[in-house]
């Protein structure tokens, strides 16, 4: 496995793509409209120090000093009414170049310390070019200085609106002044925008920080540390199943578990090839006995050599297929840490093949048919497959022939299965070519999922090799896989996915038993008898139901809220008038519906 | 979970202690076998310097500096003759003393330095003591440098055996000259001294290292370092079905799974008062990135009081069970490694019940009946429990008023479930007293297993609290409990108890099919039909059989002798006969029968 899989988790929405003007003409426009912010700033807090202001991504930002003057999110409407007034004055943007000196004159007269400390700074070779919004009377509204590009004028500016506000520090250097990053989004048209910002708001009400937190699934301590969450007992039901699940998978398809230490002497990734690239990040492991050193392992594969090297393997032995669910530690910085999304300890559903090079199509097949299933079952079955390959970089371990014969296997085993795939070059593991899988979640947005990665280098490193046919010792060629990924990740993904409404199998409470009234103990034992007879095989199998009952004095109103609130997916509410028709009232999200007890172990099994 | 809790493993031979004589004549007739053995040496080599031979354990041992003469294990037979031929010559170990100079002049006469360094040594204020093995008619047969004691003479010595060679450094120092280590055994009776020895022969072809290998259950790696074993697909299975089976017991019980990472910052265990008792025992983690220091947890407690104090508890919560199978890692010396009975990497099924005082009995009664059930399921129902108090000394933590109330708790508790139990002050973890149960094996030897440990200390020091019936905050007390302890020790424990040849519910592999010619093929697909579908339910749920088909073209000779190598619990045979009779041999290790295909399933789930 990469030590890049968690870093390059999301994957740039699609859709902004398909709009109908270009991904550049998007961005020019983003750029105007930065202008057309600072413009409305500066004429509503005259005294303002401009500093800079590009377009990004989904939108744009400037960012501003705005000295004594106190500004709030509340004035973001304010200022975006302005915004908009100005793009009623329809204007042009202007560009014109001024020489070193006018050009340090201007910011001088406008009192704009900032932009005279990036003029001062530019190169003397450096035209100067500033950007002037000019209205049809040829009164210039607001000028800057820019390289641009921009659009032609107002006529071509599309939706916008301010978000939020920021602290920045000038230039990025934390011993600078703090400024006021003023946030907009923009889109060609209103509709994207109007997607967008609703798309925002889902994604906001399935933040997995939040549900994490409601639904009670994980919880960090500062005397543990930032980025090592902690798993309660509904987090870790909803681990285990979604582990147990990718390993059931997997043990269809032949893998066999294995288990490994978490720590090791770095001779291990000195062998590998590990060190040297990622030998400065690991976490090292000091023993204070004897002075002895080791590194926390943050990925599985040479650890997995040491088991196939540990016999004598022939032909008859191939492939061999080992998987591990386990704890990977990787020394993320702690600002990048934030919930499940990005972690120290990442737990990943590793698995490696070692396989004869004739056999590598078929594993290949195997694995991808195990993603399908995988992704089919959570409800992400959009999937698209990104092949990476190596560059001419000299970063890439191995003979390049094997790449080329490598990156062959790669692609005609995409087309082969008919997968959604394109190709990057340079993206390659630097022990060989890989399939990566993007799934698109409930809401649009993209999540890199599972991996398939061929590895020639470390067999190779490691000496690794088995007796053939003709008795002669041959190599094995190495497959990396994960399904999941980091199971942590995942779980980001499939909180958000579901928003915390976890399909019955998986959800950590399946179903919460409220009473109407003392009278109807007896009956909720039958009930609870049903429940812990259960047994579930589908996906995984499970015996017994994972239910609570709340039999509290509260009033049912309140016992209803709470179980919606912990978005528990089968509420069986039993009054007296349940017990005398022999039934329970299932509520499930989707609405409620009365069911016989003699036929609720089968309506519970068919739940999806 | 106290950190001693892999230093206390082997609890000594309570047999010896029924031995007529006391433990001190044994030691001291040890310790006579001891000179006899450097007397018989001297006679056979006389250029040998002789270091020191106390009485041990089991029996004696004496370093020796042979010089240039070359002495090999076959020496032995030939040495302990020379001995019995001394014993022979009827002597009384007689005591002198000598001055200084007189104890010098002996030493140097004899040509033994190393007595005379330790003479030289000796302070001056010590008595010098001398033993000397004097026949019927006066003469002395050998004396030695000696503070005794030592039986009074020859008649008194029991049955012995010298057993065994090493290298051993002069003063324990390994810069001086390595010395011959004579090893015997000795016990009063023949009858002892036998049965000894055939328990040895017997734990030498149980031992887990030499097992380990020859059932492929783990493997270690120069790579990746002593002490931190790979499992490999059978060891996976082993320890999985082991662990899963302990899981299974707890959460019948109401114990729910948690997750927590290996690596912590230290102020938690500075909070929990680890950290001032085994802050020098820690593995230590260093982020290169940025300095952080982390610590690689040795114990889970102080992590799950993390996750109880994660939100605010009630009465109607209490109490709260966690259990966590998961691997700690503690700093034990190279030297002390050997196979899985000490390890660096040791996996806890790990439990902590956080309740109220008076909740406190029950909770013990639960755990006790949990450990009960798992060491009969395994066939060592053979328990004895220690209950640990404190002593005077100031190690401990916490009011001592709550430690005699704790005491006086596991007291009762052990008393009211009828446990074979005893005594000890001053073996008490540093937060709390606790029962340590011993189990014995099947060749009687007894293992420290299962703990239940009561602690008043980490909840007062981490503010835990919960609110009572009436409003108020009350402080819950923890139990910390493992059932099988560190699962690779109970792994070696178990390999050694069965030999290898483990329940048909736990073998990794438990069933082979071996076919007898080609003709039986698709009689073959039928029995794997019936594997595949076998469900089995105690004493844990397993779905489909572990097997393999051995269908190679060697002899069924050859075949059944690979299968019984690997102590596979179930064989089944199949020819062509067995085709027609619709039926199978089923070779088990207490016999054969033939069963009829359609009765295989129940025939397999009967097996234990």
């Amino acid at each position: 496995m990469s030590n890049k899989s968690q870093k390059n988790q999301s994957v740039k929405n699609a859709k902004a793509e398909s709009a109908k003007m270009t991904t550049t003409d998007v961005m020019k426009m983003r750029h105007t409209l930065s202008h057309v912010l600072a413009a409305a700033v500066k004429e509503l807090y005259s005294e303002v120090k401009l500093g800079i202001g590009p377009a990004i991504d989904t939108g744009f930002y400037y960012d501003i000093d705005f000295g004594d003057a106190k500004v709030a999110e509340a004035d973001l409407p304010k200022i975006e009414k302005k915004m908009r007034g100005i793009l009623q004055r329809k204007f042009e943007m202007v560009r014109s170049e001024k020489t070193r000196n006018d050009a340090l004159s201007w910011a001088i007269e406008g009192k704009q310390s900032l932009k005279k400390e990036l003029i001062d700074e530019l190169p003397e070779s450096e035209t100067i070019s500033f950007y002037a919004m000019v209205d049809k009377s040829g009164k210039t509204i607001f000028e800057d200085l820019c390289k641009g590009p921009h659009v032609e004028g107002s006529e071509q500016v599309g939706a916008f609106k301010l978000v939020r506000l920021a602290g920045a520090y000038w230039r990025g250097d934390e011993k600078r002044q703090m400024l006021t990053r003023i946030y907009g989004v923009a889109f060609n048209e209103q509709s994207e925008l109007d997607e967008y910002l609703k798309r925002q708001e889902e994604a906001k009400a399935r933040d997995h920080r939040k549900l994490g937190k409601e639904l009670d699934l994980y919880t960090f301590s500062d005397l543990v540390g930032a980025g090592l969450p902690m798993f309660t007992p509904r987090g870790t039901v909803l681990r285990d199943v979604l582990a147990e699940y990718s390993l059931s998978l997997r043990k269809k398809a032949g893998f066999q578990r294995v288990w490994t230490p978490h720590i090791t002497k770095v001779d291990l990734y000195k062998t590998s090839g590990h060190y040297a690239k990622f030998g400065d990040e690991l976490f090292m492991v000091h023993s204070q006995v004897n002075g002895e050193e080791f590194a926390l392992k943050p990925m599985n594969c040479p650890h997995h050599t040491q088991i196939f090297a540990s016999r004598p393997r022939t032909y008859r032995d191939m492939p061999i297929r080992y998987m591990e669910p386990t704890t990977d530690y990787r020394d993320e910085k702690t600002g990048e840490l934030g919930g499940l999304s990005r972690v120290r300890s990442l737990t990943q559903d590793d698995s490696h093949v070692f396989c004869r090079n004739s056999q590598i199509k078929q594993e290949i097949q195997n694995l991808v048919k195990i993603v399908r299933e995988l992704y089919e079952t959570v409800g992400m079955s959009k999937l698209r497959a990104r092949l990476s390959y190596r560059s001419d970089e000299d970063k890439y371990l191995g003979d390049p022939k094997l790449w080329e014969m490598a990156q062959g296997e790669i692609r005609q085993a995409a087309i082969d299965n008919g997968l959604d795939f394109f190709e990057m070059e340079g993206e390659a593991a630097f022990y060989g070519p890989k399939i990566d899988f993007m799934a698109e979640d409930a809401i649009g947005r993209e999540h890199q999922v599972a991996t398939i990665q061929l590895d020639f280098v470390q067999p190779e490193r490691f000496g690794l090799e088995f007796v053939n046919e003709k008795g002669e010792k041959e190599r094995p060629v190495m497959i990396h896989h994960a399904t999941l990924g980091s199971i942590e990740r995942f779980m980001s993904v499939f909180i958000e996915h579901t928003a915390g409404w976890f399909p019955f199998w998986a959800a950590p409470e399946q179903v919460r038993i409220l009473t109407i009234n003392d009278q109807v103990a007896d009956y909720v034992s039958k009930i609870t008898e049903v429940l812990d007879s259960l047994e579930l095989h589908e996906p995984i199998y499970q015996a017994g139901c994972r239910y609570t009952v709340d039999d509290s004095d509260d009033s049912l109103g309140k016992k209803i809220k709470r179980a919606t609130e912990m978005k528990i997916p089968c509420v069986l509410i039993v009054g007296p008038k349940d017990v005398e028709a022999g039934e329970v009232s299932v509520r499930m999200r989707d609405g409620e519906e009365k069911v016989k007890l003699s036929k609720l172990a089968g309506f519970l099994k068919g739940l999806k």
